[in-house]
């Protein structure tokens, strides 16, 4: 194994290029690549190589990468059938080649992984790494290298945008040139049978001349080595992701709530929030915010203010800035004093500031310049409604300048216009000098909200990732055990055990093998008391009739015992009950629901929300990766309507978050420990008042179907 | 009051238009009226009128409407300061003028609202309409006739646009020229101080060249004739609106849950859904929408089928078609036996069906001529994303050619192109033939979303209102002795009558004025019992301790009443306590909440939801208004968790949901006949099992403030 012996530059930077598959036909793949990379300018060595020899533009092709003629190779494209695939590896290896470019379809995703894994081993084997294959190559502006058959027409500049899509890679060169959106660099990854998104990103975060990095993803492969890269490029370059295939029928089948209740997509969503990832919907939202993105400054504060020649877009502007969470400014003091002087007499000082209908260009300049110095206003939206004296020249002219003078000065704006054919020519114009701009008031607020979402992101102060130190040696000799026992989940009493270890406060409880022992446990740990029954075929307890509560007396044990194991053999005749638990009946309190499991992309995830039994129903919980800060747990407590339950409600005391905090923490440090256990999940976790602490009702804890520890 | 003395057809199709205020100066609003009614091609008679006089493009200019050599004036366009308007208005009525389209602003938008109420009082008396004032005109396709001072460029078509923002109105004419959408009619409502957007429907709803209405909507004035006017159009025509002024700012503070929780926004979203409206959130929502259902055939059935060239944007849209509530086709044999000829080796007839990044434009004939005349395909997305093979020329052909033969056989397609110049290209000659297409896949799956929701609401069957007769005098005179006590609420054992007279079932009950009859009381209903507090000052009674649960003999009871007696005058020491309600203690059920209310805007409407005391932390609420069918009712229910609460979960019996229906059935009836009442709220609604029935536990009934019944 020679992983990661050749740095990432050398892909996006190389020295030669050879282009396998090269050919003098214009209608092959081949020859577009050699085409591209000549007319993107590439300084670097390029050889043309196919069996036939001749002449490619100008360039000699040779018939072997092994002609000692040819120099340092650090990149091999290959566009040949799949059949020849692995010879031709075998002498890129011999040539000492770093980077192998796959073009070349036919594997893993037409069911041939066999043959994919051959050459990515040998590949491996022989220091080499592969993109691909089943992609459509990459363009670095770093090294002017367009070795892709996309077009030709890339425009250079600070975007880096990775796909999992090709067809969609070759769709959005074309779509970032006509929008006036640069690129640092274009990776196509198909198959990703070596390379993936990480690897992409690890370049393009050194890259200073990459500012922002755009993700096209369907599904990710190794999610905790994505998120563990993001975690270090979010603070510094904004990510942009759009990830398909969130449809329900991806949607895991899974045994517990927290499984279940994990549509794939809803913690993927939470995870890369988490992650400081902004997500897009849809191509033309993340473009919109790749061209403004890439661009603006970043705003200081939140204040935003308004500024329109029309009610109507104001007011949905308004609307827009609510949805895509902006503040408003609403220092009506402030607002007088930097807008008074250039709002006319029928106008509006407070935000929207209503330069109305009769605004000019320069009723624009002086309205933007006024708050433009101005120390607590933000970051500005400027909206233009088409007006009957519209000058299209003016107009460019002055969102021009006030395009530039805000981003010489650090602050973010925007520019909104809407109409007809006169402004529709004023976008044009516009959007050829490069500057953003949006034909929908809501696109520009949208964009400024993406803005926001990456400023307050970096914005955190760094903290701490929250954890506690377990007893694991003690952890795993109790799962050993229950493995030894070929079981994948733990009894009442084992899960009562581990709790313990792990930290978490359950009620007194002893689990009696007969009557006898049911009365005299009782006795021990005093009344009222919870019956349950105990046993590893009944899931479900109360559904089995193996639940009695408030038991006052010895009497009231008596009559419970038997009327559980009556309902139990009546519910499952083949059941094995173990016993009965006695349980302190414990007191009221607020009912949440933890749960912590091991997700098929991210990992240790962990979920918080309101408990009970009705939890399926009211689905209202919310997801974390693990590790996490303190921050981002109280953060998903507050996404629940459990929350507003915490703080107390109609008059009733608050309850105790921190045991709650603490309780996550716990599962989390468990979780993202034992990676045999897939799932625990507390139900309820009853929370007391404030100092009080809290309680775990009711544990399942289940493991890997995996032998052994 | 000469009301509705003339039908609204002379405004859209007048025999003579005057423009008061016509101006010889081109930078005049007076002039460019004159200018575009005449551009337009408008066949009627023209009158400016100038107290100076002079010539209009050739038209003489008179100096007042009184001229007795003008003809007949249908409509009469005032352009002139507004101090000017009054006077004016009085000649037009001299003269027999049948609607006044008051351009002039300066009147209650302002603050100057007793002008304008002079004005339209005037009007009125004068047999005359207003339309206005502070508006930018009316356009009118039936008439050829642009009175507005917009942009001469207005496409003729089938797409009504009614708006409140005259700035508005102005970019979205430009803005539908430019996106190839057509106009019947586009009117500036303003300051709606006579005619509103029902009368403008009204119109529209009859016009033969209507064939879809948009409404940008700021404020509903007359709410409850607006939705009788949409109840007449929206089977007919679809009507897509946008609300504007949405954001939290405008919510209404209110006394009791059901106003709280209706933050307006909330309502006016339930109640346009209900009545059929398609709500668009965006501008290029609504323009997208307009165009494609004001071509497109409606669709047969639900089953939809993607045709697309690549991958990643099929996933996309998958993902949309979720996101938009479109179901996708998954009849297995059905897609092979239609698309199995016209899918090449490595493509997929799975919908979506992938007809690969080699396709040309005579594979998409082949795949969308595969699916015309199959019955079970009822809508088809075309996706194309481009390849480094694209003709431009070819793919319009293949576009125009299928947008044709699909419309020809009355089923849907929606195309959607994603790249870069070449497709840009491909998009704008599209647009410029009058051809819906979309840049984004989302669009394009948004604009099919739209029609189908249109689809959906004319394919229900209709059906007739729910409502129940009550004893109305009874009510009445009930909420008669309540304002004679001068009490704007209900006391307990009021509420309880009102309840019995509505039919709406509570736990067996009576007031004890002192512990004796609380005593004897408690013994004719029997045990187990509820004892509550009875004071007009006392509103939160669980809050001031007076509320005690599961009193099981007499000397519970007496404990009890003193108890309560404590806490309340600990609570308040002024409040007047009239007694104290002994109640049968009720079975536990599903705990739901049913309110009633006078909306501000909507009139009569009735929310229901999962109920209790954490009603307000769980929002789990919706809203309709009365009158209102079985089935809206039915899918108001559902909208909530409580839905699956009552159909019973874990095991539990399905709840009696017909009991709750006739419950939110009565409080309608009750709500919309006693307008008296401003607020009634049942919490909780325990619902039993099926067949076992509703009780309503507790009940709060406001009435209005105004003196009277």
């Amino acid at each position: 194994m020679n992983r990661n012996v050749w740095d990432i530059r050398y892909l996006f930077e190389p020295d030669g290029v050879a282009i396998i598959g090269a050919s003098t036909d214009s209608s092959k793949i081949g020859h577009t690549i050699v085409d591209n990379i000549m007319a993107s300018g590439y300084r670097g060595k390029i050889y043309p190589i196919n069996p036939r020899g001749g002449d490619l533009n100008g360039i000699e092709i040779r018939t072997t990468i092994k002609d000692p003629d040819i120099g340092n190779v650090d990149v091999a494209v290959l566009s040949i059938p799949s059949k020849f695939v692995y010879e031709a590896v075998k002498e890129c290896g011999e040539k000492g080649v770093k980077f192998l470019v796959i073009i070349t379809s036919g594997f893993s995703e037409v069911g041939n992984s066999s043959e994919e894994k051959r050459i990515v081993e040998y590949a491996t084997d022989h220091g080499m790494r592969v993109l691909g294959p089943n992609i459509f190559g990459i363009y670095s502006a770093n090294a002017d290298m367009n070795a892709t058959f996309g077009s030709k027409n890339v425009l250079k500049g600070n975007v880096g945008i990775i796909t999992q899509s090709g067809a969609l890679g070759i769709a959005m060169i074309g779509k970032t040139a006509i929008e006036g959106i640069g690129l640092s660099a274009m990776i196509s990854l198909g198959n990703k049978s070596d390379l993936d998104e990480s690897d992409m990103m690890e370049y393009l975060l050194k890259d200073d001349n990459t500012k922002i990095i755009m993700c096209y993803i369907e599904g990710v492969q190794n999610g905790e080595r994505f998120l563990e890269t993001l975690s270090r490029i979010t603070r510094r370059k904004p990510v942009i992701v759009i990830k398909s295939g969130r449809s329900k029928r991806g949607a895991m089948a899974a045994a517990s709530h927290t499984g279940s209740l994990a549509g794939s997509d809803k913690v993927f969503d939470k995870v890369m929030r988490q992650a400081g990832v902004i997500r897009a919907d849809t191509l033309d939202e993340a473009f919109n915010w790749c061209k403004f993105l890439s661009q603006s400054p970043l705003p200081r504060g939140e204040n935003v203010v308004i500024v329109t020649n029309g009610g109507g877009i104001g007011v949905l502007a308004t609307d827009a800035c609510e949805k895509y969470e902006l503040k408003l400014l609403d220092d009506v003091r402030l607002m007088e004093e930097t807008y008074g002087d250039a709002t006319p007499e029928f106008g509006s000082v407070k935000n929207p500031v209503d330069i109305t209908g009769g605004a000019r260009a320069g009723d624009y300049d002086k309205a933007l310049g006024a708050g433009l110095d101005k120390e607590g206003i933000d970051a500005v939206l400027s909206l233009y409604c088409e007006t009957s004296t519209l000058n299209v020249e003016n107009l460019v002219k002055m969102i021009e300048e006030n395009h530039h003078r805000y981003n010489m000065k650090g602050k973010p704006i925007v520019f909104s216009l809407v109409g007809g054919e006169k402004v529709a020519r004023a976008i044009e114009t516009l959007t050829e000098k490069g500057i953003p701009i949006y034909g929908d008031v809501d696109e520009a607020v949208q964009v400024l909200g993406a803005l926001y979402r990456f400023f307050r992101f970096r914005s955190e102060p760094a903290e701490a990732v929250a954890e506690v130190k377990l007893d694991i040696g003690k952890v795993r000799g109790m799962i050993k055990r229950v493995k030894d026992d070929e079981r994948t989940f733990l009894l009442a009493d084992e899960a009562k055990e581990l709790m313990k270890v792990v930290g978490v406060t359950m009620p007194r409880s002893k689990v009696a093998r007969n009557l006898d022992e049911a009365v005299r446990y009782s006795n021990e740990i005093g009344y009222p008391l919870v019956m349950k029954v105990v046993s590893r075929d009944i899931i479900h307890k109360s559904d089995a009739g193996g639940v009695a509560l408030d038991l006052e007396n010895e009497e009231e044990i008596i009559d419970a015992y038997q009327a559980i194991m009556t309902s139990c053999r009546a519910h499952d005749p083949n059941a094995r009950i173990e016993g009965v638990e006695v349980c302190e009946m414990v007191k009221k309190g607020v009912e949440t629901i933890i749960g912590a499991r091991q997700d098929n992309n991210f990992g240790p995830v962990i979920m918080f929300g309101m408990g009970g039994i009705y939890v399926e129903v009211l689905k209202d919980v919310s997801f974390r990766s693990v590790p996490i800060t303190r921050t981002e747990i109280t953060r998903m407590i507050k996404e629940t309507k459990a929350y507003p339950l915490l703080l107390g409600v109609r008059g009733e005391e608050k309850k105790d978050i921190d045991g709650v905090i603490d309780t996550i923490i716990r599962l989390g440090s468990l979780i993202s420990t034992c990676r045999e256990i897939t799932d625990i999940e507390i139900n309820p976790l009853i929370a007391y008042d404030q100092g009080k602490g809290v309680k775990a009702l009711d544990v399942r804890v289940l493991l890997s179907k995996e032998k052994g520890v």
